[in-house]
């Protein structure tokens, strides 16, 4: 079969074994904010058509490609769900020459009555704990992070983050933009931030105390970008690690990953980074439960 | 005399009786970014000429004017800093026909050693310590809103929270900005903001939560406007009013001021909006005690 992880900016493509192993993989920027007129189903083509004529016959998209602004949108399945009631739920999309189906995003309601959402990470989840029987607290970070707490293979609930793009904000849109250059994570200054967010101030406190380390207490504009980077995972960790006894399964870039796997080392956690094609095992796993026909 | 709170994007210009009161005032968007090649003495003589001609001949300055990309760089203070210390340290500037001096601007250090700075704010507290002289604790509310502890007249210490910056930030440079429509704000959705940031789950995911409860659960996207407003300022209230026993005065334009003192009100705190005039007041106290010669 072939997966597909259409997201907002991007588009992974995995051409996968009857056992689940990727055979040949794919990757573009035609997220769907990139697709226009709604030709999703020729740029899908144009992507995967040398695996369709060389035989494969089965297509399963996750992410936001089901969403109300990709191809078709499918209702968010309420929490908890196992990888039998998504497979239960795959939504078809008309195809000539194929079966494509989507993958339902899920939805969630935390104890205060609040909704979260996720459309493509229930997807990752799933292929995480396949990948790692033991994790049961499985962390994807990036621009919205998400925390989900699996049990009995199935998510039982999950909590989401507005670290990577609250991050990109202030280093682009406030005055921290004046005293701060990206760059590589210098990693002294990513743990400092890190520590800084277990003191008291919180984070609107902590985040002006940026600018004036560099301007009065010769803070490196360099260090300022990976302090501040380690500020807002660190003040993540403040809630994600609330209760939080069981290791961690960081899904994700190497390197994103791995500043995750050192903030949760630095506050005595326990964090094992998997391989981020947590979704080609995902989509392989519901490809194998999906009724075809 | 005359007084000036000369800031980033503004100018307030007041002309002080010898008692204090103010006989007449100006406001103007010259603030110190719109001066272009250093053409402060013209611009201020522009702005107050006519008070001039008309025989004053002392003008005191305060605010981002004695910055590094001010007029000329005055010092920070270090805090616990009083009005007699302040005044001691008033910059001339040239000038021809009247003693221009600039105010400086405070540093504190907190318990872990982060730097704070401000430029203005220590006049307005100096003003507002003087308006009411039972309360300790002095907000004032804004871009960047400082909460600052006065002590027999000295100001102790203070601490910065970024929430009206990270507020815009949020609101129209991330995602939120889709589900957010900005306008007079809803009483009701901001105290049920205010409320949330007392949950758990932390600032960054109560962030995202406000565009799900506009996707999922009804909220508007005006409501959603108050509610992140309320999420900001309590979040900013979680810290600032940490060990705080004794009544908040709040200094700042009036629809802003009166939201803090509801918001702090709907945390059991007591809070009073002081006129936000607290410049000219503090201007004047301060010009009463410097050295003119």
């Amino acid at each position: 079969m072939i997966g597909v992880d259409w997201g907002t900016t991007s588009l992974r493509a995995w051409r996968l074994d009857q056992d689940g192993a990727v055979r040949d993989r794919r990757a573009t920027a035609q997220g769907i904010m990139a697709i226009t007129d709604r030709q999703f189903e020729p740029v899908l083509r144009d992507i995967v058509g040398d695996w369709l004529a060389d035989g494969e016959r089965r297509v399963l998209l996750c992410g936001m490609i089901g969403s109300r602004q990709g191809w078709h949108e499918v209702a968010y399945l309420p929490c908890p769900a196992g990888i039998d009631e998504i497979a239960a739920r795959l939504t078809p999309v008309a195809f000539a020459g194929a079966a494509v189906r989507i993958v339902p995003g899920l939805a969630t309601i935390d104890e205060n009555g609040v909704a979260d959402v996720m459309r493509g990470e229930e997807t990752q989840i799933l292929g995480a704990a396949a990948c790692d029987g033991t994790a049961r607290v499985i962390c994807l970070p990036g621009t919205h992070s998400k925390w989900a707490v699996v049990s009995a293979g199935r998510i039982e609930r999950f909590s989401t983050y507005m670290t990577g793009e609250m991050f990109a904000a202030l280093a682009e849109h406030t005055i921290l933009a004046r005293t701060i250059v990206a760059g590589p994570i210098d990693p002294v200054a990513f743990t400092a931030g890190v520590a800084r967010a277990t003191e008291a101030g919180g984070l609107l406190h902590h985040a002006f105390g940026v600018r004036t380390q560099v301007l009065r207490q010769g803070m490196t504009e360099a260090a300022a970008y990976a302090y501040l980077s380690g500020l807002m995972i660190g003040h993540e960790l403040n809630a994600a690690l609330d209760g939080v006894a069981t290791p961690v399964a960081v899904v994700g870039a190497s390197t994103l990953a791995a500043l995750y796997v050192t903030a949760i080392a630095s506050r005595g956690g326990v964090a094992i980074a998997v391989d981020e094609a947590a979704s080609a095992a995902g989509l392989a796993r519901l490809g194998e439960r999906a009724s075809w026909t």
